[in-house]
């Protein structure tokens, strides 16, 4: 077995949020499908239509509230195995919302906000079925994010979580590797996207979330989505891959420039230029990474760079953005956030030059802030990848 | 390229779903990333925290909001591109859900709610950092579920959306024949489960969702996670697989037995019974399927069959749930929903039998009625697969 994280983790995790819950007021966390119910128990559930919950209240036993043919899977979770947290399935024609109201009916729900109502968290991403089904089940209650409380958990990675995001980030950087010693010119965008995406899967992710190959005048569309488009020799390519690999994930970007194995067909000289001034930018931020250093600084280190150049308009997007158990978390790398870093914090560090209708190129790594400064987990080379596609 | 749906129809689409919201003297429709968004726009966004919405007033021209860096994105998108709607930037460091408020500034939001508030309808599986977010930003709304007015529409299929599903479903039937070719004896769940996904990208899919690969006693598991139990010689598996192919899902699941190529490992004498009850109830349920009768029709004529064959208890889940953009959606073929078929629906049909800790089996088609009876999209053989392994 490759690393991964020790059962036992998960019920101190709980332990540490119920206690962040009690810290804040808050009766209850309620959390669906997705990266924080994985943070918390270890279950990795299908994300579909029927509700599955941990109900986490601020004392008292974790709950993990889950449809019946789903019962056996949930048992076999971290956390339940642990004997940590119960089991309680509900049946096809049940109120999964009134189930979960119920779960909390031992709960002090005490009035904590403003209004005079309890508090419950809910995980960022439940859906707005659940949402409303809750609000309803729950109208004693004022519903807030989970993140409020789970970000100080979540944001700070272990040593056994920094593995985990290495392991990924390696796979990825392998899998540029393999992208970009072609064959490129003449094939879709489509079809090298799909390529990544199985190159993903052989190196050892179980989702390969995205493959964002921009190739000629896409580039400049920072998330473009693969098209039809038929990649030529002489222009750039702009490869932006990433997934998952044991639920943590990888996400880099590489520029590549096709010369389709003519020398003449080379990247221009205000490309280069461009493309020079990014690479300053990406590792001038990357260096810049220390504890105590504002988010928003990494974000401006890069931003000042680009904007000397004379392309301040032409990077229009934060800097970067937290990594973990989701691609895009906690902590945002971007104006306004004053947060300072901390030791296992996990983010991209990926400023882009876009000139619409005409090119752009983007340079990504996964950096995490170390005791003393940046700690890279791409290897790749940063470097404008001149290669024969 | 293959089928797919000509642009003009999304705007068709808007359409009718802002003439259903005046006929319910709905305000407005809130569509976040996903299927609901993929319907009604064409458009595929990446499901990240940043807020993408298509802002469909009752009266008025839509508008599709997003982050800066999807704006070009956004306008290659059909519904933008047959210029019936609007992109509105969004700039990183701007309020997304004031700026939906704004966009709704010129609509009518006239009070219909019991409340006396006008009613919204969000995407159901918006985020709830989305949904409280809105609440906030239009306080004046009571915010409801988009899929009451747009269920009507989506659980509908046209001839293009009969095509997308059917080549999808070819594609996974070609997939289970190809893992029943193994090996698979001495491998891992997860092992065989990867596979899959490989194997479901090579036939087209763009989205391996799921891989369900559940031997032995963990067949029994309806929803099992993929292990490293290694499979062996005389057990049976249980492989439920899908994902999407141009945004239309696949989904099917075949029941395997493995002999390890000695015929004195061949299915038990208890198993083949279950299985042919089970054999029985599916092909039963598929038979019953034409207009008019109800979802929970279908389900009971399967657990009918089933409960007089001496398994009622261990078939424990809802028969099937509709198909087409998203894996699960409407029709629910489950116990209490009256609601007539129509020509067009797509459902899967999905009857199993679990017996905890020994064995379990599942046959699943995707069905079409049709408007004389039941058009079954998956070809492979829905009898036990007795291979070598």
């Amino acid at each position: 077995m490759g690393p991964g994280i020790p059962d036992a983790r998960y019920g101190d995790r709980t332990a540490r949020a119920q206690a962040l819950l009690t810290e804040h007021g808050v009766a209850a966390l309620l959390v669906g499908v997705g990266a924080d119910l994985r943070y918390l128990t270890g279950y990795v559930a299908m994300p579909l239509e029927r509700l599955t919950m941990l109900v986490l209240p601020a004392g008292g036993r974790p709950s993990l509230v889950v449809p019946r043919l789903e019962a056996m899977a949930a048992a076999a979770s971290p956390l339940v195995r642990a004997g940590r947290a119960d089991v309680t399935p509900w049946d096809e024609t049940d109120d999964a919302h009134a189930l979960v109201a119920t779960q909390l009916a031992g709960t002090q729900l005490a009035p904590v906000a403003d209004d005079g109502r309890a508090r419950v968290l809910v995980s960022d991403r439940l859906w707005a079925m659940h949402v409303l089904g809750l609000q309803r089940a729950l109208p004693q209650a004022e519903v807030g994010l989970a993140s409020e409380l789970l970000r100080e958990l979540r944001m700070i990675k272990d040593a056994d979580e920094v593995s985990l995001l290495r392991r990924a980030a390696h796979a990825a950087d392998r899998v540029v590797a393999q992208i970009a010693a072609g064959p490129l010119v003449g094939r879709t965008e489509m079809d090298v996207s799909r390529e990544v995406r199985e190159r993903l899967l052989a190196e050892g992710h179980e989702l390969a979330e995205f493959a964002i190959v921009a190739s000629g005048p896409n580039s400049a569309s920072p998330h473009h989505d693969a098209t039809d488009r038929v990649i030529r020799a002489g222009e750039p390519i702009v490869l932006d891959i990433g997934g998952s690999m044991d639920g943590y994930c990888s996400d880099t970007t590489r520029t590549l420039w096709l010369t389709g194995g003519n020398p003449a067909n080379g990247p221009t000289p205000e490309f280069r230029r461009v493309f020079d001034l990014l690479r300053d930018a990406q590792a001038e931020a990357a260096s810049a990474v220390r504890p105590g250093v504002a988010c928003e600084r990494i974000d401006a280190v890069a931003r000042d760079i680009i904007a000397t150049g004379g392309h301040g308009p032409d990077f229009f997007h934060r800097v970067g953005h937290g990594i973990g158990l989701e691609t895009h978390e906690d902590p945002y790398l971007v104006a306004g956030n004053g947060e300072a870093l901390r030791p296992g914090m996990a983010f991209s560090v990926e400023p882009g030059i876009y000139l619409e209708g005409r090119f752009g190129a983007r340079i990504e790594d996964i950096v995490i802030c170390g005791p003393d400064g940046p700690d890279v987990l791409n290897e790749s080379s940063r470097d404008l990848w001149v290669v024969s596609g």
